[in-house]
């Protein structure tokens, strides 16, 4: 399995274990994970960090030019908060663990030139499809339904 | 003045004060300001906290159900990001300081049935123009460019 989308689910996992949501990202520049982090709705009473917002907050500020050299792997196929984000900063790629329990903007995404790979991984999807299961109302408060 | 945009520049003026980006917003609820914000790009190194990010995320978690009663005032066309955070709550309308320093994501807003009031205020407008003569790196930098 990659190691980039392995450390997603590691990220994944630690909010789980912390009772939060399991998503996890790392925004990887030229093979190495500037940044990691994971869904924190719950953990911090946040409504914008999202797996994948983490991560970039977790990156810390970054040039434009270091963006464009950047694959973002989630585990989740990401929401139009997280794709406005990576379009913002000109994120090419996106590698993405599942988008069967959740499918995101990848359309607009693909519109704007993003490159996605979607991994239909068999662990991100078993992870969402648990937590749904068990927390439908906290699930559709993270996706503002 | 609507009163709850000079809230937002209130806070943009904040940020100004802080050494901050001048940009300010606030979500209000059925007339009442449950979340304000304001770009904190600078004072804590932070890649996501747009104003329009930092309003949301002080706003504390909320139901669908509220975000959908609720306006977002913002001194400047939201970006990308911000855009995509509206799209995600489902917030359904939107009041905008100015639009000349930049042009967010106002055509996929308004193609997804969000309401948008374009104020063309002076004063932010001039918080803008100030901001970018003087720190035109740092501008590039909170737009990915």
């Amino acid at each position: 399995m990659d190691a980039f989308m392995q450390a997603a689910i590691d990220e994944a996992r630690q909010g789980l274990a912390e009772g939060g949501i399991p998503i996890g990202s790392v925004l990887v520049h030229r093979g190495r994970i500037i940044g990691r982090g994971h869904n924190r709705r719950v953990q911090q009473g946040s409504a914008i960090r999202h797996g994948e917002m983490d991560a970039l907050e977790n990156a810390g500020r970054q040039s434009a030019q270091t963006y464009r050299e950047c694959v973002l792997y989630t585990t989740l196929s990401p929401c139009a908060m997280c794709s406005g984000a990576i379009l913002l900063y000109g994120i090419p790629k996106v590698v993405i663990g599942e988008n069967q329990t959740f499918l995101g903007e990848e359309a607009l995404l693909r519109e704007r030139g993003v490159q996605l790979e979607v991994l239909h991984n068999g662990e991100c999807l078993q992870l969402m499809q648990a937590f749904i299961a068990a927390q439908p109302r906290l699930w559709n408060e993270d996706i503002g339904e």
